[in-house]
Protein backbone atom coordinates (compact mmCIF):
# COMPACT_ATOMS: atom_id res chain seq x y z
CA UNK A 1 0.00 0.00 0.00
CA UNK A 2 1.37 3.50 -0.87
CA UNK A 3 0.08 6.13 1.45
CA UNK A 4 0.51 9.16 -0.58
CA UNK A 5 1.78 9.22 -4.60
CA UNK A 6 3.46 11.87 -6.30
CA UNK A 7 3.21 11.65 -9.78
CA UNK A 8 5.35 14.46 -12.15
CA UNK A 9 4.20 14.94 -15.12
CA UNK A 10 0.15 13.87 -14.96
CA UNK A 11 -0.02 13.02 -18.79
CA UNK A 12 -0.65 9.54 -19.90
CA UNK A 13 2.19 7.72 -18.64
CA UNK A 14 1.41 9.31 -15.23
CA UNK A 15 -2.44 9.55 -15.17
CA UNK A 16 -2.55 6.00 -15.70
CA UNK A 17 -0.36 4.81 -13.26
CA UNK A 18 -2.70 6.61 -10.64
CA UNK A 19 -5.39 5.16 -12.20
CA UNK A 20 -4.73 2.11 -12.08
CA UNK A 21 -3.36 2.26 -8.48
CA UNK A 22 -6.90 3.67 -7.30
CA UNK A 23 -8.85 0.93 -9.09
CA UNK A 24 -6.72 -1.64 -7.16
CA UNK A 25 -7.41 -0.03 -3.81
CA UNK A 26 -3.40 0.23 -3.59
CA UNK A 27 -2.70 4.01 -3.17
CA UNK A 28 -4.00 6.77 -0.46
CA UNK A 29 -3.78 9.94 -1.49
CA UNK A 30 -2.39 11.00 -4.85
CA UNK A 31 -0.68 14.61 -5.49
CA UNK A 32 -0.19 15.67 -8.82
CA UNK A 33 2.72 18.10 -10.30
CA UNK A 34 3.01 19.55 -13.55
CA UNK A 35 3.23 23.02 -15.56
CA UNK A 36 0.19 22.68 -17.44
CA UNK A 37 -2.40 24.15 -14.56
CA UNK A 38 -5.34 23.36 -17.64
CA UNK A 39 -4.18 19.73 -17.25
CA UNK A 40 -3.78 19.38 -13.53
CA UNK A 41 -7.50 20.56 -13.02
CA UNK A 42 -8.45 18.36 -15.57
CA UNK A 43 -6.51 15.72 -14.19
CA UNK A 44 -8.26 16.42 -10.36
CA UNK A 45 -11.40 16.31 -12.24
CA UNK A 46 -11.50 13.41 -13.49
CA UNK A 47 -10.11 11.76 -10.09
CA UNK A 48 -6.89 11.00 -11.33
CA UNK A 49 -5.13 13.26 -8.65
CA UNK A 50 -6.71 14.43 -5.44
CA UNK A 51 -5.12 17.98 -5.03
CA UNK A 52 -2.09 19.05 -7.19
CA UNK A 53 0.77 22.04 -7.21
CA UNK A 54 3.04 23.04 -9.88
CA UNK A 55 5.81 22.89 -7.87
CA UNK A 56 7.52 19.85 -7.77
CA UNK A 57 9.21 20.02 -4.23
CA UNK A 58 5.84 20.81 -2.70
CA UNK A 59 4.60 17.51 -4.25
CA UNK A 60 7.06 14.84 -3.29
CA UNK A 61 6.90 16.73 0.70
CA UNK A 62 5.69 13.40 2.67
CA UNK A 63 5.06 10.88 -0.44
CA UNK A 64 6.21 7.42 0.27
CA UNK A 65 6.68 7.00 -3.41
CA UNK A 66 7.33 9.62 -6.31
CA UNK A 67 6.82 8.97 -9.79
CA UNK A 68 8.62 11.35 -12.03
CA UNK A 69 6.85 10.96 -15.70
CA UNK A 70 8.00 14.42 -17.79
CA UNK A 71 9.70 14.67 -21.15
CA UNK A 72 13.72 12.98 -21.25
CA UNK A 73 14.52 16.47 -21.49
CA UNK A 74 12.70 18.06 -17.90
CA UNK A 75 14.16 14.53 -15.77
CA UNK A 76 17.29 16.17 -14.45
CA UNK A 77 15.48 19.83 -13.50
CA UNK A 78 12.52 16.83 -11.50
CA UNK A 79 15.51 15.45 -9.37
CA UNK A 80 17.34 18.74 -8.49
CA UNK A 81 13.97 20.58 -7.57
CA UNK A 82 12.86 17.17 -5.59
CA UNK A 83 16.42 16.23 -4.18
CA UNK A 84 15.93 17.90 -0.86
CA UNK A 85 12.38 17.89 -0.41
CA UNK A 86 12.40 14.05 -0.21
CA UNK A 87 11.57 11.87 2.87
CA UNK A 88 14.69 9.51 3.30
CA UNK A 89 12.60 6.85 2.92
CA UNK A 90 10.88 7.73 -0.02
CA UNK A 91 11.02 5.78 -3.54
CA UNK A 92 11.88 7.23 -6.72
CA UNK A 93 11.05 5.55 -10.19
CA UNK A 94 10.34 7.24 -13.63
CA UNK A 95 8.75 6.14 -16.73
CA UNK A 96 11.32 7.50 -19.17
CA UNK A 97 11.88 5.70 -22.32
CA UNK A 98 15.75 5.76 -22.57
CA UNK A 99 17.17 5.14 -19.50
CA UNK A 100 21.11 6.00 -19.85
CA UNK A 101 20.84 9.73 -19.74
CA UNK A 102 17.90 9.18 -16.78
CA UNK A 103 20.60 6.94 -14.69
CA UNK A 104 23.28 10.47 -15.27
CA UNK A 105 20.68 12.82 -14.97
CA UNK A 106 19.62 11.30 -10.95
CA UNK A 107 23.40 10.19 -10.58
CA UNK A 108 23.81 13.87 -10.73
CA UNK A 109 21.18 15.29 -9.54
CA UNK A 110 20.12 12.92 -6.32
CA UNK A 111 23.36 12.62 -4.74
CA UNK A 112 23.22 10.43 -1.67
CA UNK A 113 19.55 9.36 -2.24
CA UNK A 114 20.14 7.52 -5.54
CA UNK A 115 20.13 4.17 -3.95
CA UNK A 116 16.21 4.92 -3.13
CA UNK A 117 15.93 5.77 -7.34
CA UNK A 118 14.45 2.64 -9.10
CA UNK A 119 15.15 3.58 -13.09
CA UNK A 120 11.63 1.93 -14.97
CA UNK A 121 10.23 2.15 -18.19
CA UNK A 122 6.78 0.88 -18.93
CA UNK A 123 6.30 -0.70 -22.24
CA UNK A 124 3.13 0.87 -22.83
CA UNK A 125 1.62 3.76 -24.48
CA UNK A 126 -0.51 5.17 -26.96
CA UNK A 127 -0.13 8.16 -30.01
CA UNK A 128 -2.37 10.16 -27.62
CA UNK A 129 -0.92 12.38 -24.82
CA UNK A 130 -2.44 13.81 -21.88
CA UNK A 131 -4.31 13.21 -19.03
CA UNK A 132 -7.50 12.87 -20.94
CA UNK A 133 -5.59 10.33 -22.85
CA UNK A 134 -4.91 7.91 -20.07
CA UNK A 135 -6.74 4.38 -19.16
CA UNK A 136 -6.92 2.30 -16.08
CA UNK A 137 -5.79 -0.71 -18.01
CA UNK A 138 -3.04 0.92 -19.88
CA UNK A 139 -0.46 -1.25 -18.16
CA UNK A 140 -2.40 -4.48 -17.89
CA UNK A 141 -0.13 -7.67 -19.60
CA UNK A 142 1.90 -4.99 -20.57
CA UNK A 143 5.52 -5.32 -19.86
CA UNK A 144 7.74 -2.85 -17.28
CA UNK A 145 11.07 -2.87 -17.75
CA UNK A 146 13.40 -1.97 -14.44
CA UNK A 147 17.49 -1.20 -15.06
CA UNK A 148 18.52 -1.36 -10.72
CA UNK A 149 21.62 0.15 -10.43
CA UNK A 150 24.61 -1.70 -8.21
CA UNK A 151 23.87 0.51 -5.79
CA UNK A 152 20.16 0.39 -5.47
CA UNK A 153 18.54 -0.46 -2.29
CA UNK A 154 16.94 -4.08 -2.36
CA UNK A 155 13.40 -2.72 -0.75
CA UNK A 156 12.90 0.17 -3.40
CA UNK A 157 13.24 -2.12 -5.79
CA UNK A 158 10.75 -4.63 -4.29
CA UNK A 159 8.27 -1.74 -3.36
CA UNK A 160 8.59 -0.48 -7.62
CA UNK A 161 8.12 -3.81 -8.81
CA UNK A 162 5.05 -4.39 -6.50
CA UNK A 163 3.47 -1.18 -7.37
CA UNK A 164 3.93 -2.41 -11.25
CA UNK A 165 2.57 -5.76 -10.47
CA UNK A 166 -0.40 -4.19 -8.86
CA UNK A 167 -1.22 -2.56 -12.52
CA UNK A 168 -0.94 -6.01 -13.81
CA UNK A 169 2.17 -5.71 -15.78
CA UNK A 170 4.85 -8.67 -15.80
CA UNK A 171 7.87 -6.63 -14.39
CA UNK A 172 11.30 -7.75 -15.85
CA UNK A 173 15.14 -6.55 -14.99
CA UNK A 174 17.92 -5.85 -17.42
CA UNK A 175 21.39 -3.54 -17.56
CA UNK A 176 20.98 0.06 -18.42
CA UNK A 177 22.86 -0.38 -21.64
CA UNK A 178 20.98 -3.31 -22.30
CA UNK A 179 17.53 -1.47 -21.95
CA UNK A 180 18.61 1.49 -24.38
CA UNK A 181 19.78 -1.23 -26.60
CA UNK A 182 16.45 -2.84 -27.32
CA UNK A 183 14.69 -0.15 -26.96
CA UNK A 184 16.74 1.15 -30.01
CA UNK A 185 15.62 -1.70 -32.06
CA UNK A 186 12.44 -2.79 -31.03
CA UNK A 187 10.86 0.68 -30.91
CA UNK A 188 12.91 3.77 -31.79
CA UNK A 189 13.86 2.41 -34.82
CA UNK A 190 10.39 1.62 -36.17
CA UNK A 191 9.54 5.61 -35.01
CA UNK A 192 12.11 6.71 -37.08
CA UNK A 193 11.44 4.51 -40.53
CA UNK A 194 7.82 5.91 -39.67
CA UNK A 195 8.37 9.43 -39.37
CA UNK A 196 10.98 9.24 -42.42
CA UNK A 197 9.17 7.88 -44.58
CA UNK A 198 5.95 10.72 -44.16
CA UNK A 199 8.82 13.41 -44.35
CA UNK A 200 9.88 11.91 -47.48
CA UNK A 201 6.42 11.59 -48.87
CA UNK A 202 5.46 14.79 -47.57
CA UNK A 203 8.62 16.54 -49.84
CA UNK A 204 7.29 14.86 -52.90
CA UNK A 205 4.32 16.62 -55.04
CA UNK A 206 0.96 15.48 -54.72
CA UNK A 207 1.67 13.58 -51.72
CA UNK A 208 -1.83 13.97 -50.53
CA UNK A 209 -2.52 12.10 -53.90
CA UNK A 210 -0.26 9.34 -53.15
CA UNK A 211 -1.38 8.19 -49.62
CA UNK A 212 -5.14 8.07 -50.54
CA UNK A 213 -4.01 5.26 -52.29
CA UNK A 214 -2.58 3.62 -49.54
CA UNK A 215 -3.33 0.04 -48.60
CA UNK A 216 -3.79 -1.19 -44.61
CA UNK A 217 -0.28 -2.02 -44.33
CA UNK A 218 0.93 1.28 -44.92
CA UNK A 219 -1.84 2.96 -42.06
CA UNK A 220 -0.64 0.32 -39.85
CA UNK A 221 2.80 1.13 -40.56
CA UNK A 222 2.94 4.81 -40.18
CA UNK A 223 0.19 5.28 -37.15
CA UNK A 224 3.10 6.01 -34.96
CA UNK A 225 3.92 8.50 -36.96
CA UNK A 226 1.21 10.71 -35.26
CA UNK A 227 3.59 10.48 -31.96
CA UNK A 228 4.51 13.45 -30.31
CA UNK A 229 7.83 15.06 -32.11
CA UNK A 230 9.05 16.70 -28.80
CA UNK A 231 8.81 13.43 -27.16
CA UNK A 232 10.76 11.52 -29.95
CA UNK A 233 13.76 14.49 -30.48
CA UNK A 234 14.24 14.18 -26.78
CA UNK A 235 14.04 10.20 -27.04
CA UNK A 236 16.89 10.64 -29.76
CA UNK A 237 18.80 12.77 -28.27
CA UNK A 238 19.07 10.55 -25.42
CA UNK A 239 19.52 7.18 -26.97
CA UNK A 240 22.04 8.73 -29.93
CA UNK A 241 24.48 6.28 -28.83
CA UNK A 242 22.65 2.75 -29.30
CA UNK A 243 19.76 4.26 -31.63
CA UNK A 244 22.94 5.43 -33.93
CA UNK A 245 24.77 2.18 -33.90
CA UNK A 246 21.11 0.64 -35.07
CA UNK A 247 20.48 2.99 -38.10
CA UNK A 248 23.62 2.06 -38.99
CA UNK A 249 23.11 -1.79 -38.97
CA UNK A 250 19.54 -1.34 -40.59
CA UNK A 251 21.32 0.91 -43.14
CA UNK A 252 23.72 -1.84 -44.11
CA UNK A 253 20.78 -4.09 -44.63
CA UNK A 254 19.02 -1.86 -46.92
CA UNK A 255 21.61 -0.74 -48.68
CA UNK A 256 21.82 -4.78 -49.25
CA UNK A 257 18.34 -4.90 -50.64
CA UNK A 258 17.98 -1.93 -52.43
CA UNK A 259 20.85 -3.39 -54.50
CA UNK A 260 19.58 -6.59 -54.62
CA UNK A 261 16.59 -5.00 -56.47
CA UNK A 262 18.59 -2.59 -58.68
CA UNK A 263 20.38 -6.05 -60.22
CA UNK A 264 17.52 -7.87 -59.82
CA UNK A 265 19.08 -10.56 -58.21
CA UNK A 266 15.81 -12.32 -57.43
CA UNK A 267 17.38 -15.55 -55.53
CA UNK A 268 18.87 -12.88 -53.05
CA UNK A 269 15.35 -11.25 -52.58
CA UNK A 270 14.11 -14.49 -51.66
CA UNK A 271 16.33 -15.16 -49.01
CA UNK A 272 16.07 -11.48 -47.33
CA UNK A 273 12.52 -12.12 -47.34
CA UNK A 274 12.00 -15.92 -46.06
CA UNK A 275 14.51 -14.76 -42.91
CA UNK A 276 12.44 -12.01 -42.39
CA UNK A 277 9.15 -13.93 -42.21
CA UNK A 278 10.36 -16.56 -40.72
CA UNK A 279 11.54 -14.51 -37.70
CA UNK A 280 8.14 -12.52 -38.03
CA UNK A 281 6.50 -16.18 -37.90
CA UNK A 282 8.80 -17.20 -34.50
CA UNK A 283 7.49 -14.25 -32.90
CA UNK A 284 3.64 -14.64 -33.60
CA UNK A 285 4.26 -18.00 -32.50
CA UNK A 286 5.91 -16.90 -29.04
CA UNK A 287 3.12 -14.59 -27.87
CA UNK A 288 0.12 -17.18 -29.42
CA UNK B 1 -24.46 -9.03 -65.84
CA UNK B 2 -20.79 -11.39 -66.94
CA UNK B 3 -22.55 -14.79 -67.77
CA UNK B 4 -18.90 -16.81 -67.70
CA UNK B 5 -16.09 -15.44 -65.67
CA UNK B 6 -13.33 -17.28 -65.82
CA UNK B 7 -11.04 -16.54 -62.68
CA UNK B 8 -6.70 -18.21 -63.31
CA UNK B 9 -5.58 -18.01 -60.17
CA UNK B 10 -8.03 -19.07 -57.74
CA UNK B 11 -6.43 -17.54 -54.22
CA UNK B 12 -7.23 -14.65 -52.14
CA UNK B 13 -7.60 -11.72 -54.97
CA UNK B 14 -9.49 -14.07 -57.43
CA UNK B 15 -11.66 -16.34 -55.11
CA UNK B 16 -11.96 -13.14 -53.70
CA UNK B 17 -14.07 -11.62 -57.31
CA UNK B 18 -15.90 -14.46 -57.37
CA UNK B 19 -17.21 -14.50 -53.74
CA UNK B 20 -18.48 -10.69 -54.05
CA UNK B 21 -19.91 -11.16 -57.87
CA UNK B 22 -21.87 -14.16 -56.56
CA UNK B 23 -23.10 -12.32 -53.76
CA UNK B 24 -24.28 -9.79 -55.79
CA UNK B 25 -26.01 -11.94 -58.73
CA UNK B 26 -23.74 -10.56 -61.03
CA UNK B 27 -22.49 -13.80 -62.42
CA UNK B 28 -23.46 -16.82 -64.39
CA UNK B 29 -20.96 -19.04 -63.97
CA UNK B 30 -17.74 -18.89 -62.66
CA UNK B 31 -14.87 -21.09 -63.64
CA UNK B 32 -11.68 -21.75 -61.75
CA UNK B 33 -7.98 -22.34 -62.98
CA UNK B 34 -4.69 -22.49 -61.47
CA UNK B 35 -1.51 -24.74 -60.52
CA UNK B 36 -2.74 -26.51 -57.00
CA UNK B 37 -5.10 -29.45 -57.46
CA UNK B 38 -6.34 -29.43 -53.97
CA UNK B 39 -7.00 -25.53 -53.72
CA UNK B 40 -9.32 -25.86 -56.62
CA UNK B 41 -11.13 -28.51 -55.44
CA UNK B 42 -11.86 -26.61 -51.73
CA UNK B 43 -12.71 -23.63 -54.06
CA UNK B 44 -15.43 -25.75 -55.44
CA UNK B 45 -15.79 -27.24 -52.28
CA UNK B 46 -16.63 -23.65 -50.91
CA UNK B 47 -18.80 -22.90 -54.19
CA UNK B 48 -16.62 -19.52 -54.78
CA UNK B 49 -16.42 -21.57 -58.44
CA UNK B 50 -18.47 -24.27 -60.15
CA UNK B 51 -15.92 -25.62 -62.08
CA UNK B 52 -12.59 -25.78 -62.46
CA UNK B 53 -9.44 -26.76 -65.24
CA UNK B 54 -5.96 -26.54 -65.08
CA UNK B 55 -5.67 -25.65 -68.21
CA UNK B 56 -6.20 -21.98 -68.81
CA UNK B 57 -6.86 -22.30 -72.45
CA UNK B 58 -10.17 -24.31 -71.33
CA UNK B 59 -10.63 -22.25 -68.61
CA UNK B 60 -11.38 -18.86 -70.85
CA UNK B 61 -12.89 -21.19 -73.59
CA UNK B 62 -16.55 -19.48 -74.05
CA UNK B 63 -15.85 -16.69 -71.05
CA UNK B 64 -17.29 -13.20 -72.09
CA UNK B 65 -14.87 -11.89 -68.75
CA UNK B 66 -11.28 -13.35 -67.84
CA UNK B 67 -9.82 -12.07 -64.46
CA UNK B 68 -5.83 -13.09 -63.99
CA UNK B 69 -5.14 -13.10 -60.30
CA UNK B 70 -1.62 -15.11 -60.69
CA UNK B 71 1.86 -13.96 -59.43
CA UNK B 72 3.57 -11.19 -61.59
CA UNK B 73 6.08 -13.52 -63.06
CA UNK B 74 3.17 -16.32 -64.30
CA UNK B 75 1.36 -13.66 -66.39
CA UNK B 76 3.17 -13.85 -69.35
CA UNK B 77 2.97 -17.58 -69.94
CA UNK B 78 -1.08 -17.07 -69.01
CA UNK B 79 -1.61 -14.43 -71.87
CA UNK B 80 0.40 -16.85 -74.28
CA UNK B 81 -1.57 -19.71 -73.29
CA UNK B 82 -4.68 -18.06 -73.25
CA UNK B 83 -4.66 -15.78 -76.54
CA UNK B 84 -6.16 -18.65 -78.90
CA UNK B 85 -8.79 -19.35 -76.57
CA UNK B 86 -10.56 -15.92 -76.19
CA UNK B 87 -13.89 -15.32 -77.45
CA UNK B 88 -13.03 -12.04 -79.78
CA UNK B 89 -15.34 -10.17 -77.57
CA UNK B 90 -13.85 -11.00 -74.08
CA UNK B 91 -12.83 -8.68 -71.65
CA UNK B 92 -9.43 -9.40 -70.26
CA UNK B 93 -8.54 -7.77 -66.78
CA UNK B 94 -6.10 -8.73 -64.17
CA UNK B 95 -5.04 -8.03 -60.17
CA UNK B 96 -1.33 -7.51 -60.25
CA UNK B 97 0.00 -4.99 -57.99
CA UNK B 98 2.41 -3.80 -60.96
CA UNK B 99 1.60 -2.54 -63.69
CA UNK B 100 4.27 -1.96 -66.23
CA UNK B 101 5.47 -6.07 -65.96
CA UNK B 102 2.12 -7.17 -66.92
CA UNK B 103 1.29 -4.32 -69.55
CA UNK B 104 4.34 -5.61 -71.12
CA UNK B 105 3.59 -9.42 -70.87
CA UNK B 106 0.04 -8.79 -72.00
CA UNK B 107 1.35 -5.84 -75.39
CA UNK B 108 3.95 -9.30 -76.21
CA UNK B 109 1.12 -12.09 -75.52
CA UNK B 110 -2.01 -10.72 -76.68
CA UNK B 111 -1.13 -8.81 -79.69
CA UNK B 112 -4.54 -7.88 -81.83
CA UNK B 113 -6.55 -8.98 -78.40
CA UNK B 114 -4.94 -6.50 -76.67
CA UNK B 115 -7.68 -3.24 -77.07
CA UNK B 116 -9.52 -5.89 -74.94
CA UNK B 117 -7.35 -5.75 -72.08
CA UNK B 118 -7.74 -4.10 -68.93
CA UNK B 119 -4.73 -3.30 -66.63
CA UNK B 120 -6.18 -3.75 -63.29
CA UNK B 121 -5.14 -3.39 -59.21
CA UNK B 122 -7.39 -3.56 -56.61
CA UNK B 123 -5.66 -2.06 -53.81
CA UNK B 124 -6.54 -4.73 -50.90
CA UNK B 125 -5.49 -8.02 -49.33
CA UNK B 126 -4.64 -9.60 -46.02
CA UNK B 127 -0.99 -11.16 -44.95
CA UNK B 128 -2.77 -14.51 -46.08
CA UNK B 129 -3.45 -16.07 -49.13
CA UNK B 130 -5.31 -19.20 -50.68
CA UNK B 131 -9.02 -19.92 -51.46
CA UNK B 132 -10.21 -20.27 -48.43
CA UNK B 133 -8.44 -16.90 -47.05
CA UNK B 134 -11.14 -15.14 -49.69
CA UNK B 135 -13.79 -12.64 -48.51
CA UNK B 136 -16.32 -12.05 -49.77
CA UNK B 137 -16.07 -8.21 -48.95
CA UNK B 138 -12.96 -8.45 -49.23
CA UNK B 139 -12.81 -4.90 -51.88
CA UNK B 140 -15.77 -2.79 -50.32
CA UNK B 141 -14.97 0.88 -49.69
CA UNK B 142 -11.29 -0.45 -50.68
CA UNK B 143 -9.92 1.15 -54.08
CA UNK B 144 -9.35 -0.66 -57.62
CA UNK B 145 -6.76 1.69 -59.71
CA UNK B 146 -7.17 0.90 -64.12
CA UNK B 147 -4.85 1.62 -65.95
CA UNK B 148 -6.25 1.60 -69.64
CA UNK B 149 -3.65 2.13 -72.39
CA UNK B 150 -4.82 4.56 -75.70
CA UNK B 151 -6.09 1.50 -77.72
CA UNK B 152 -8.33 -0.06 -74.78
CA UNK B 153 -11.53 -0.28 -76.05
CA UNK B 154 -14.01 2.17 -74.27
CA UNK B 155 -16.58 -0.60 -73.26
CA UNK B 156 -13.77 -3.17 -72.01
CA UNK B 157 -12.74 -0.47 -69.63
CA UNK B 158 -16.47 0.34 -68.73
CA UNK B 159 -17.62 -3.63 -68.42
CA UNK B 160 -14.37 -4.26 -65.81
CA UNK B 161 -14.98 -0.72 -64.25
CA UNK B 162 -18.74 -1.94 -63.76
CA UNK B 163 -17.60 -4.78 -62.23
CA UNK B 164 -15.64 -3.42 -59.54
CA UNK B 165 -18.05 -0.76 -58.23
CA UNK B 166 -20.59 -4.33 -58.01
CA UNK B 167 -17.89 -5.90 -55.53
CA UNK B 168 -18.51 -2.17 -53.68
CA UNK B 169 -14.59 -0.90 -54.38
CA UNK B 170 -14.02 2.71 -55.85
CA UNK B 171 -12.44 2.76 -59.15
CA UNK B 172 -10.04 5.61 -60.22
CA UNK B 173 -7.75 5.45 -63.28
CA UNK B 174 -4.21 6.77 -63.64
CA UNK B 175 -1.14 6.08 -66.07
CA UNK B 176 0.74 2.90 -65.80
CA UNK B 177 4.20 4.72 -64.81
CA UNK B 178 2.11 6.98 -62.07
CA UNK B 179 0.50 3.30 -60.52
CA UNK B 180 3.90 2.14 -60.26
CA UNK B 181 5.67 4.88 -58.66
CA UNK B 182 2.30 5.27 -56.50
CA UNK B 183 2.57 2.07 -54.83
CA UNK B 184 5.94 1.86 -54.67
CA UNK B 185 5.70 4.59 -52.17
CA UNK B 186 2.97 3.74 -50.25
CA UNK B 187 3.25 -0.18 -50.57
CA UNK B 188 6.28 -1.77 -51.86
CA UNK B 189 8.58 0.18 -49.74
CA UNK B 190 7.06 -0.31 -46.26
CA UNK B 191 7.24 -3.65 -47.14
CA UNK B 192 10.61 -3.52 -47.65
CA UNK B 193 11.61 -1.61 -44.43
CA UNK B 194 9.38 -4.12 -42.51
CA UNK B 195 11.28 -6.67 -44.18
CA UNK B 196 14.54 -5.37 -44.10
CA UNK B 197 13.91 -4.42 -40.19
CA UNK B 198 13.04 -8.20 -38.74
CA UNK B 199 16.34 -9.42 -41.43
CA UNK B 200 18.27 -7.16 -39.71
CA UNK B 201 16.74 -8.13 -36.03
CA UNK B 202 17.39 -11.83 -37.22
CA UNK B 203 20.84 -11.05 -37.49
CA UNK B 204 21.62 -9.78 -33.84
CA UNK B 205 21.88 -12.53 -31.37
CA UNK B 206 18.84 -12.63 -28.96
CA UNK B 207 16.81 -11.68 -30.86
CA UNK B 208 13.82 -13.70 -30.00
CA UNK B 209 14.40 -12.23 -26.42
CA UNK B 210 14.86 -8.43 -28.44
CA UNK B 211 11.44 -9.07 -29.70
CA UNK B 212 9.70 -9.71 -26.44
CA UNK B 213 9.92 -5.88 -25.28
CA UNK B 214 8.78 -4.78 -28.53
CA UNK B 215 5.31 -2.58 -28.06
CA UNK B 216 2.26 -2.02 -30.18
CA UNK B 217 3.96 0.26 -32.56
CA UNK B 218 6.53 -2.55 -33.68
CA UNK B 219 3.98 -5.05 -33.62
CA UNK B 220 1.93 -2.77 -36.14
CA UNK B 221 5.05 -2.39 -37.94
CA UNK B 222 6.16 -5.19 -38.87
CA UNK B 223 2.60 -7.11 -39.65
CA UNK B 224 3.26 -6.88 -43.28
CA UNK B 225 6.49 -8.98 -42.52
CA UNK B 226 4.72 -11.94 -42.70
CA UNK B 227 3.35 -11.56 -46.46
CA UNK B 228 4.43 -14.01 -48.83
CA UNK B 229 8.18 -13.97 -50.03
CA UNK B 230 7.98 -15.07 -53.55
CA UNK B 231 5.27 -12.65 -54.22
CA UNK B 232 7.05 -9.83 -52.93
CA UNK B 233 10.33 -11.30 -54.84
CA UNK B 234 8.11 -10.87 -58.01
CA UNK B 235 6.65 -7.41 -57.02
CA UNK B 236 10.50 -5.98 -56.49
CA UNK B 237 11.54 -7.46 -60.02
CA UNK B 238 8.49 -6.44 -61.92
CA UNK B 239 9.03 -2.70 -60.29
CA UNK B 240 12.23 -2.50 -59.98
CA UNK B 241 12.97 0.85 -61.41
CA UNK B 242 10.07 3.30 -59.62
CA UNK B 243 11.13 1.25 -56.59
CA UNK B 244 15.03 1.96 -56.21
CA UNK B 245 14.56 5.80 -57.12
CA UNK B 246 12.17 5.33 -54.07
CA UNK B 247 14.27 3.09 -52.09
CA UNK B 248 16.81 6.14 -53.03
CA UNK B 249 14.55 9.17 -51.77
CA UNK B 250 13.96 7.35 -48.56
CA UNK B 251 17.69 6.37 -48.07
CA UNK B 252 18.48 10.60 -48.48
CA UNK B 253 15.81 10.51 -45.60
CA UNK B 254 17.23 8.48 -43.16
CA UNK B 255 21.15 9.54 -43.88
CA UNK B 256 19.68 13.28 -42.73
CA UNK B 257 17.88 11.84 -40.06
CA UNK B 258 21.05 9.58 -38.78
CA UNK B 259 23.45 11.82 -39.22
CA UNK B 260 21.27 14.52 -37.01
CA UNK B 261 20.82 12.10 -34.47
CA UNK B 262 24.77 11.52 -34.24
CA UNK B 263 25.34 15.48 -34.20
CA UNK B 264 22.46 16.17 -31.92
CA UNK B 265 20.53 18.64 -33.80
CA UNK B 266 17.60 19.03 -32.16
CA UNK B 267 16.01 21.36 -34.09
CA UNK B 268 16.30 19.63 -37.05
CA UNK B 269 14.64 16.35 -35.43
CA UNK B 270 11.81 18.44 -33.85
CA UNK B 271 11.63 19.80 -38.11
CA UNK B 272 11.51 16.26 -39.43
CA UNK B 273 9.35 14.89 -37.01
CA UNK B 274 6.87 17.86 -36.51
CA UNK B 275 6.55 17.90 -40.78
CA UNK B 276 5.88 13.82 -40.56
CA UNK B 277 2.87 14.54 -37.85
CA UNK B 278 1.58 17.08 -39.67
CA UNK B 279 1.22 14.73 -43.26
CA UNK B 280 0.16 12.13 -41.27
CA UNK B 281 -2.50 14.30 -39.15
CA UNK B 282 -3.26 15.78 -42.54
CA UNK B 283 -4.25 12.33 -44.14
CA UNK B 284 -6.18 11.34 -40.96
CA UNK B 285 -8.35 14.36 -41.33
CA UNK B 286 -9.27 13.18 -45.19
CA UNK B 287 -10.35 10.13 -44.43
CA UNK B 288 -12.07 10.57 -41.89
Amino acid sequence: MIERLAIIGVGLIGGSLARALRAADAVGEVVGCGRSLANLEKARELGVVDRFTQDPAHAVAGADLVFVAVPLGAMRGVFADIRDALRLDAVVTDGGSVKGSVVTDATQALGVLLPRFVPGHPIAGTEHSGVEASLVDLYRHRRVILTPLPQTDADALLGVTAMWETCGAEVTSMSVAHHDEVLASTNHIPHMLAFGLYDAMDRIADNDELIRYAAGGFRDFTRIASSNPVMWRDICLANREALSAMLARFGVEMTDLAESIRRADAERLLEIFARAKAARDRYLDSVS
